[in-house]
């Protein structure tokens, strides 16, 4: 059995197949293909952090292969407060075939996995976002083939998402350019790289976007942090990605953002909504990626790569 | 692609497929006969104010036609706080087929629909309620055959029941007899009629029950005015249903109420508990009337009238 | 049509059929194989006390059985509050199979029942758990056969659980032994035995457990009644279920809990993570047996037992 907490827990092989299938699955979705592998199987999704994408890409995505879910939506922190995480673990692993968890401490849905009889999915923590980064390399890949090789710009907060890119930049071979603002970089040891070959870190936004083939960015202040905002509005001043960084990116380099994105802070309104920007499609491929993902955590492999 | 934000997006030819539909879907749930067009599909619900018929009846509903529900409920107004209302119709409707909104303001389902790629249904807002409309004539039809030339006395409040009565009446031909306290009048420019040939105002509810084929009202305080309760109450005194008026409407007219009831404010328990009272049906229709009406949305007509 | 409010709401023969039934749908589901028999069915859930068991043990039941679900959430007492129970019991009944309710007073969820068109369930009142009594024989008869005969040490708080002992005593031929702080004793009369013949009250929890076949227990302080943490902290003391207790019972006596624990305060860790506990099959067999009660109470007995 496998879990999916990190990046990191898959190889390159497990990501090849994974961005075929999910792309085979999205194929179907488009022509009304039926396709339910996972039919008598149940997720469970634990949100301890609100969340539309996360919710109706995982909700939607089970149902659309045969599955049903049970949500459990718990408001601020609650896993591990009426019981020991671990015997909620042991209990609802005996109803349920999968679980999602969105939460705060990666330590959290890692005690939590560790007593689960099923997989279990990081929806977000504080240190790893991998459903997401899946999606994002499953867009680049839709839009311009391999990823392998290639640079990818991330400006702004180093957060869960930057650290989940350095994870998939070593696993498949390409390079992050990273550019934060002084007090907000990122922790090489919470990505637990084995080199630092993968990212060049920058102090210039600019710089960093120099000849990349995909600039990324977050809001500047994410879930759990909304008590920094004013003092990180100060500080990620000069990391809104605009027109000028996507001029020093190369021609054809696209602009991807995990929403929802505030227009005039970390992005301009002209990148997001212009003709580089494939957000949309971003968004909607959480959905295909982890119908995949699922697929692949319950019955392994099911087709030919 | 349609969609149904007011009673006004449908013509009289629509409706009458609806009726005849919603009869036969009815007629199938009584005979446990399964009725599945609509497997595959996915319903996304979002609710920004507390609902429990709206959400059984679409959910049971939709569930009943072989589809799957995505419950999204904010607390008070979160539609379009997180994100713009057009980035959230953008990425939800990418995901699932459909898309119901209880919400506010009419604007906010408007410009969510600009930019949906999926029918949107509109669940209640501050100025409609064409599903509970629908269900209702419906509900005229099953006991009393065809509404057209027909009378509907609407007692108390110029609310968004109130509005969309006027807009159903012009389109299917039948009288609306309002009468309103002074201060709560209906606005006839909300429902944006073509004429004021199909509504009478009266100042004297008694007057506008007289010769009515069908009495109806609504709590005098709908949702979203709970500040106004007690000035309400004071207004409201005289705009009670009670055995006076069913008895100054014809022999055979009925009651209805969209519920919760309060009763011995809008509504005597001796009329709303009475024999002329339909309400339980009413209730039980919205779900047969919304089932046809989403499968109307996603398959168009699949029956011949 | 049968209702599930309490224990006493079916017979041994029933209890019978439905413990050889829920085993075969245990078996069913531990090899994967497809069991729905409730297709086109709809469970609501009304949730007044929060949960996790009760809605992940329904809610994945009733999809495993191919019937769907609509999970109303209320915070606090709701239920009754926006319109009459009645009304609402009227109007929920219409468009769905089945419901299930968590609420406070039993008189709530029997006014409910009365004037409901479908099976209601109990699923947790202030005076009963009659789910959770079926899914901890059920588990006993797993481990050790059958109860009849036997003997049931109950220390702690005479809450639902001990009222809810009590009535399957009587119902299905074992004793319980009760041992409660002063103040918390179980109240007799609301299990409405015919006689005291299947109980002993006992002032110390050490005799209760001499010679059981089951030592079972609850938190101290349940659900509503928060206020009196500290007062019951004080009270219960000396009713902490540990390995003493154990020792008195007989050597290969079950330990039982309902979950969540606190371990340290009902029970010690030894006890409850030791070998004679079986609480994780018990939180399971909450599923496989509402599973059973929910078949049954829909299409009653469909197989020979």
């Amino acid at each position: 059995m496998k879990h999916y907490l990190q990046f990191s827990d898959l190889g390159a092989g497990d990501y090849a197949y994974l961005f075929e299938r999910a792309a085979l699955i999205k194929k179907k979705f488009k022509a009304y293909e039926k396709h339910q592998p996972l039919i008598d199987r149940t997720l469970v999704m634990i949100f301890e952090k609100a969340s539309t994408r996360t919710r109706v890409s995982f909700e939607a995505g089970m149902y659309q292969l045969g599955g049903t879910v049970v949500n459990l939506t718990t408001e601020g922190s609650q896993l591990g407060r009426a019981e020991p995480i671990e015997d909620s673990a042991k209990v609802i692993s005996r109803m349920v075939d999968l679980v999602m968890i969105r939460t705060y401490e990666q330590t959290k849905i890692e005690r939590f996995a560790a007593h689960s009889r099923v997989p279990v999915i990081n929806g977000l923590t504080n240190e790893f976002h991998p459903c997401q980064i899946l999606a994002d390399i499953f867009t680049y890949i839709e839009h311009r083939g391999s990823i392998k090789g290639k640079t990818v710009a991330w400006v702004g907060d180093g957060n869960n998402m930057a650290n989940t890119w350095l994870q998939a930049a070593e696993i498949l071979g390409f390079t992050v350019h990273v550019s934060t603002p002084s007090g907000y970089e990122v922790d090489q040891s919470v990505a637990g790289l084995r080199s630092t070959d993968s990212y060049k870190v920058f102090q210039n936004p600019m710089d960093a976007c120099a000849g990349a083939d995909l600039v990324t960015t977050d809001v500047w202040t994410s879930m759990g942090f909304e008590a920094e905002n004013e003092a990180r509005k100060r500080a990620f001043n000069d990391w809104c990605v605009d027109l000028d960084m996507m001029r020093a990116a190369k021609p054809d380099a696209l602009f991807m953002h995990c929403l929802p994105a505030h227009r005039g802070e970390e992005v301009e309104a002209d990148v997001i909504d212009g003709p580089q920007s494939v957000v949309w499609d971003e968004a909607e491929n959480r959905m295909h990626a982890q119908k995949a993902l699922m697929e692949y955590l319950l019955l392994g492999r099911v087709d030919p790569v």
